[in-house]
């Protein structure tokens, strides 16, 4: 089963890369841009088959790995 | 309107980010993971609220900034 993951930074929290992408927007010519936010990715192919299973185990490795609670919130997709 | 831009590596393009988080995964003892691909999420926050002149428009940005589209693939989601 394949998990995405979506990491964000929090709101409020200074993003310096979506700003930089902001600004090369700006800078290319794109005029309606208001704001860029970047996060991160990540597809998770697993093993297990098991919906509930996949999302606990998915949970596990969010709050351990793959974001920074602190300033990151996260979601998860499953098919 | 906010686009949310999802851009992954294509598929064959080796990809260390994501096997650094699999290796990863599996040393904290998550047997279950058989593959991770690493990938970015920009979130574009646009003036426009035209459907149509919004999707042109990121369209526009991921071929000339946004992504690689030689190694790259992206897609768009509009609310």
């Amino acid at each position: 089963m394949k998990a995405r993951v979506t990491v964000m930074l929090k709101d409020g929290v200074l993003d310096p890369q979506g700003e930089a992408v902001r600004l090369a927007l700006t800078g290319l010519g794109f005029d309606g841009v208001r704001g860029v936010r970047q996060g991160k990715v990540i597809e998770v192919d697993l093993a297990t088959e098991d919906r509930a299973a996949a999302e606990a185990e998915i949970s596990r490795m969010c709050e351990t790995l793959l974001a920074n609670t602190v300033i990151e919130s996260w979601q998860v997709e499953l098919p």
